[in-house]
């Protein structure tokens, strides 16, 4: 059993408050456990240089934690000056993920900035934040469409994430803090309500992991993404 | 009658949220009307190095907004690579205002700092972050003194905070954004439960302002302050 | 008797040199006491983005010191890649205060940029920004009328401002760096020429301050801003 | 066939230059096809906080390109105040992979930090990184070993890196540039000697992909890295 | 005759204020025609870290222009975040040319700092923070020797430094601004009292340029050297 | 006899790789003994604002020193958020002297980046990355020629550049790192293939020097260009 009393397979209870913020074109609460992101999506009409003419839209997202969303306090980037790396890295894969949702041809030029802001973390706050955000840009897509802004819902999937790992030699779904810091492999696993892969990092912290293992972890994302799917269904028809 | 339907000395809704995040110290959400701010706690067992070896302790505060705070998003700091001179400005008023509470001899040499990070902006932010940056404060050393880390209680007193200002002429108690965006002067008043001033900020915007419209808005600050004095030590009794 | 042998009332010695550099449009050397502040105006024949097609023009200000301004060098800003945030409030201030001073409408679209660098402390620095500032800016609103830019003179008012203090219980005039420093109450007060206040800054340093308190500060102040008027008006008239 | 007339299992040419700067305590010139990074170690007595004190020593890494390592000339970072987020992300990666390679208790308390300097690109330069940079650390940790510096070797097992991808369909092994910006799926997987994985990052660049084709890819991968370890091993040997 | 009416071998006008402000240990006002520099020297008793412990002192410099001391409008700095590159270029010069005066041994242990701030500027200006420099040096270590903290004055011979070019194919001496930008060549001489060169820096900005005007040149800088360094022995003989 | 066995007129061995990149317009690695630097030229079809309209050209430098080039190794610029000082000094140098080398009018509004990266440290970088820029340079204005974009050749002279210096009393050319770092004239001569000087600069690190010695210097200095000249040519006609 797990420090947490769940079984290996099980997933920690989400909760997702909508319309969390007043101002953002699409928002969510979104809460896995005790992990809790802020997640805000914003309409403009613009888009990177590159894209001018193109007839295509973008979607890009940032991630943050609150300084105190953790044990101990971390510092604000613009005290260094420097993002966290590693808050760069996972808003590079928050960004990639969610663009794999949309057609961007039918997203017209515009862009959509999706906000993750982390209020309390307790392991998996990447994952929680595509989940999340994946509802974010949804609910704004929803207000483009109902403002007749679009013709056609650029949306062709659902895309969620899960981190797996293997804990005490037991490969497990979605990893809290404590799990997760002691885990041999963690691996973050990006899916789309299609049943394929959008993206897989996984990362031997200690021992290296073989095919079965991976086989292992991949059948528990699947399964965990599933239930993110659900959840994400149930807010986007309320 | 104002733009929310308010009597010209009427407050907003005071909310707020005990704990509200599980990793700080002392925590509290803090909403009055829209304007939501989460104000976290975080004891360090240090000093600034002008302090070392004097016993007394210190209080600072940072001040931040989401990026999508408010009607328009804001950029982060970090991608400019500079904080918002207005949140350099805020913090050092909160930071001033919250230090002014305690004894600081009493707290001893380590530092408190308050993380006031608004999550929804609708005028006054920087009012409810000295209002419920004290909740946090209060919080962090009721803590202390349950851990037998503090003897006596460093608190003096409670401070709080308000906006007021004159909206056609007409001076009105806690401004929602609307308001603040045409008023003609504007001013912070931050009070303690004694009854004194601990700062007073008041700018006049378009027309300048005389003795009268003065002493009439910090009568308005005066009865505004009281009700969160009873807002707040309804939370601390708890 | 105060410690430089002034009474309570009574401010320091004012001496301006105008025209102090050669480029700018508007300069003078204002000193207070021992405070000394370069002011120079630049006239820039555009605005912010945000005023464009405004038919409205803009001023604002920047303010630093020079390292060994004070008893003590401070770095430079861009060695520790950020402005001192002292600094940031203090140039807030000074461009809110000097705009109050003009009708910007009839300034056109133009800006003008005040810089105030200090080049000796001795207390009171952003006041006498303050009041030297205008000086500067008046004198380039000149310049602009003479060459025939300006058809009406776009300044409303003269603006200054003093510092006042409760100095070992007694409230004084125009504090000097020894008496701010242990100054139970601070407080900057801006005023402009028609009598009424552009805005007021109070601090409560130890001591919270009561109404009455106020209210003497506030006419110690009046008082004060009458001489720094004459002294503003003689050097506009030579 | 593909764009250079390779079969699609064949990886490129590896050209290895060892001991290519002087001053480096491990250097080597890696080059895969037209890809040249150079790889230099440094040996530092020192361990960053965390680990002082627990007799365990550190790897890093460093990753950048020359400006004009790439078809359009890239700004240097410090022109932009900004480490690329590419390259953070990649360093991360390569620091990450060459810690599993090594029993950091047996390296005792020092740090290696191992740069990769990009000075010609065509797909793949994070491997390269990895696959030359783990020939850097080989060659700093001989020389610790020949100084005695170290009693046991703290190498594990080789490390070596290879991107793989489905191009038109297929897939294929140690994508050029050419190929890596129209693969459908973009996978780097690094390797241990050992026969298991350190890391995977697989990303759909355009459709999904599913558990066949990622089948594929890793035992394409596996192929590749095995020429990577003889190639390694012939440097090492010499 | 040139656009000054100046003879082509005749420098301008020097005037120096002593004591111009008064935190520093050492400090001037050089004035040499238009260009006046405030050059102030701050002691502090420590050294950098290479030098901890050698008993060797250092002496360094910081260079840097108000914004307005120019025709245009230069930003500041900080608020480009990076030095302006000129100004890097100039205090390296500075500190090299001021550290030539000293015996480094005989200052023991301490640094001092020389803050060259340029209020207004026509030509020449980095040699004028070098013959101002070198005075707010000279009286910062009087002070050192009155203190009875130095045993031995550690100035070896006085610094000063002019800058001489070619114009309109005539060598002259101490170009203005007006001069300096149409100069083919610029060279900046630093010379000791002793008669040597301790930094010769030309260029040509239009033609190369021969031996033989390079001889004229130098020629014209010792002149103009000598006429320095009587007008600083004046000032430190008061 | 010197440190490495030459005559004290006599400069280290020459080598030049042309072509050393693939995608940079004009490439070289440039050595001179020890001494190595990648010399890439990049070609943009735009000039700085101040150009525009003019019809001239620009050439502009950057100069980088890997980490590892030197005996310790150097953080980058991008760690500390600043370029290296000595680093944004050599840039401004090795720029003015390329420029030196052209008619910019005859090369039309576009610019020439020449970008310098050190890859091994062994003294005289500065005077190899102008030597070898100058080749870079040469190499895509060639390519401009045969592409038709340019009608005339804009080189109007060769450019190089040689440190020489006063070594244990006796003037030596071409210093390496262990002769430069304890002469006492240090000086940078850059000239053109007509003969005459474009920049020189020269330091006492301890001793001044006089006219008899920087005549000796100077006259070294040519000899040691011809040979550089020499080399250039050679690669050239290739």
């Amino acid at each position: 059993m797990r420090v947490d009393g769940r079984e290996h397979q099980e997933i920690r209870k989400i909760e997702i408050i909508k319309d969390y913020t007043m101002h953002a074109e699409g928002s969510v609460l979104y809460c896995q456990g005790n992990t809790k992101v802020i997640c805000n999506a914003t309409v403009e009409e613009n888009v990177p240089p590159y894209l001018l003419g193109t007839g295509k839209g973008w979607v890009t997202a940032e991630y943050a934690m609150l300084p105190r969303a953790t044990g101990t306090r971390n510092k604000r980037d613009i005290s260094k000056l420097k993002q966290a790396p590693r808050s760069t890295e996972i808003q590079r894969l928050i960004g990639r993920a969610l663009r794999g949702a949309l057609d961007l041809t039918k997203l017209g030029e515009r862009s959509i900035i999706i906000d993750c802001d982390v209020i309390q973390a307790d392991g998996g706050t990447r994952c929680a934040s595509i989940s999340g955000g994946f509802l974010a840009l949804a609910l704004a897509i929803n207000r483009l469409m109902e403002q007749g802004l679009l013709e056609e819902n650029p949306i062709k999937k659902q895309v969620a994430a899960i981190s797996v790992g293997v804990v005490n030699e037991e490969p497990c779904a979605d990893l809290c803090y404590q799990e997760d810091s002691k885990a041999d492999t963690d691996m973050n696993v990006i899916m789309s309500s299609l049943g394929g892969f959008i993206e897989i990092q996984g990362t031997a912290e200690g021992e290296e992991f073989d095919k079965k293992q991976l086989d292992a972890l991949l059948s528990l994302a699947k399964r965990g993404c599933k239930k993110i799917f659900k959840a994400q269904k149930k807010v986007l028809e309320k």
